[in-house]
């Protein structure tokens, strides 16, 4: 979830059709075994999911060793799992963060992106928008808890989120990376760091690829918090908290519809029927 | 006034006749008895203007018991009393306080807004939104003397204003807050925010509904300055002196003419007769 | 150079052709003498250019006496002689600075926008908005070596470059301040300057016609670093150092490619042949 109509570009113009890439079961996704009680480990080879109904809250953990590069597989079966608990009213947050230690994602996965045919690109790179309008325009809250390097796609996904904490190790860089490797942001790569950090800084941080270590991640803006790499997980479960003490659906939805009233209608908001309201 | 043309949507778009409430006097707005002069208090029974023509500034003041809420009537009281400044020549700067102690605004009146009829709906909403553009579109320097808790509605006014002081007390608490209350921000009153202290922490504002104390208001760049309680007014006088030594029209109109000239027009700007071309 | 496309407004909606003034020579432009080996100086009269062609980087400076005015023939020559360097494929880089001691440019020259006939100002003035095209849309890093006064037009230019080094000498003033002086910054200015320092403060500086002193500059974000005057050009020339250390074109075209890419096509960008797709 971010404040997505401040985007210099329409999100949902890039949503296109993706039946050949949703239809399927990609990968070895692997729905949760059992009961349907919400309470059980559910989620795929790539992304653990950790969920805990009584607090609305689940934890996405990537999966792909060494360093949870953005493959094919790992989107399709993030997307899926972002979906399903999308799809189920029992949850209102997801933190995001690592299986593997020392990375929280090392960005978008090179071998997809050379050697291939003009279909593969096609197909990987529909994955990787997919990935960024799912979160970007996610109803729920997302917080990134990010306890290792994070660089290019990497610094992406924590910077569509709605906070991100920070571990307090000099390994711990952040940033969109990809001019250094001779590889090229895309528009909204960097649109969404201007959201986050303002015009000036993006720009000079995307023209040098510059990766920042916990205190100037925090100081430019990059992140929200920098802890002690132990202190991580559970302050991203505290500054959930926070946000699930947020009445109803307003820190989700709320910026879209006056867009809508605005334009199209002189009603003001009616709070004593805001379910009927308030979708996007 | 404001950098109106930086706002994300126009603000004219949401300029719409508005004769049903224009053309009649609401409440019981009471024209300023008396001789013409420009130097007798005028306003109404929810606003009062204290003018000092010598100085070209007119303080208003929010006149509605006990908080300040922003009724129907204060709305069409203040929008009249600042037209009438605006038409007045005499008048280049206003400065916006508040006659009840403790609180600047509390904001939309709640009772507007629930159990009345559509048509209210209209009415009510159509004349916060004229306010918004009266305030954010004026050609009068604006300036915002926050001595009470600042709310809401309360903190959309004063940054609609081109300089805030805040006065330091821990009561005085300025944000948009709508959040907390179950009610969703008009996207223009986010892009206002916007405007002021930047996308990132906007979002963060607006989605956990943040009410700042003085020292952070000031750290985020809600308010300009923080002052001693009893410094408010004299601060706001002195910043407004500030203003009022900038020569000619520019520091009000100045924006917009090259919008014009820019897109229509070779022509430069003709500094020896600038009233003619500089109107909006 | 610049982050183009992140401006509020195209940028190449007030490119127009420009035949009247390209075509001939204004001024006594001079070619350089000699040789065609590129480390001759070569230029103009009112600007020097000081190429290093085994680093890459050339210097450009402005000399106009007594304050470097931004004449209609200053800025002939200053586009002509970037041109020259945009096209030699030896430069990467240029440094911009002043040959007059005090002052890096007073800014538009105001005898050029009174008492002259219409279609002399359209002249002038489309030749200001082509020298801030070409700064703002250039291939070349620029860097602004600042040692002196840099107040106006001199400002928009320092605010093009992608880093701006300032004097710390409180007499090196710098801002947009023609509000002060009875001239209306065009829209352009204002955009340029707000993606500098963000909304607000760009809001107030102009608004005022703020000149700020160096420190006050480097707070707000209109320069990056403040250093010795006699550190101006040396630092300088190691920032661009570190600039000409990002490999290939990506530093320099990498956030326009994707605007095409992903509006238009759904190939990812191929690494191993960035020289076709990569033009602007």
């Amino acid at each position: 979830m971010a404040l997505a109509s401040g985007m210099r570009l329409s999100a949902r113009a890039l949503l296109r059709p993706w039946s050949p890439l949703r239809g399927k079961a990609l990968g070895c996704t692997e729905p949760a075994a059992g009961g349907g009680n919400g309470a059980r480990l559910f989620g795929s080879q790539r992304v653990l999911v950790e969920p805990d109904p009584a607090a609305g809250v689940a934890v996405m953990k990537f999966k792909n060793p060494p360093v949870n590069s953005l493959s094919l597989e790992l989107l399709t079966e993030f997307v899926i799992s972002l979906e399903k608990l999308e799809n189920d009213k029992t949850f209102r947050g997801v933190i995001l963060s690592s299986d593997c230690p020392g990375v929280f994602s090392a960005g978008l996965d090179l071998t997809e992106m050379c050697g291939r045919n003009p279909a593969h690109y096609a197909e990987y790179w529909k994955a990787v928008q997919e990935l960024w309008l799912r979160l970007y325009l996610s109803n729920l809250v997302l917080i990134a808890a990010i306890s290792g390097a994070c660089p290019a796609g990497g610094c992406l996904i924590s910077l569509t989120c709605d906070y991100r904490v920070l571990a307090d190790n000099p390994k711990c860089l952040i940033g969109l990376n990809e001019t250094l490797l001779g590889i090229i942001a895309p528009f909204w790569f960097r649109d969404t760091l201007v959201n986050t950090i303002g015009h000036r800084a993006a720009e000079r941080a995307l023209q040098l690829g510059l990766l920042f270590p916990p205190a100037e991640a925090l100081q430019v803006g990059m992140v929200d918090q920098v802890v002690p790499e132990d202190q991580v997980q559970s302050t991203a479960l505290s500054v959930m908290a926070q946000w699930m003490a947020i009445p109803g659906e307003e820190h989700r939805e709320g910026q879209q519809l006056w867009v809508l009233v605005g334009e199209q209608s002189p009603l003001p908001p009616q709070p004593d029927a805001p379910g009927e309201t308030r979708k996007f």
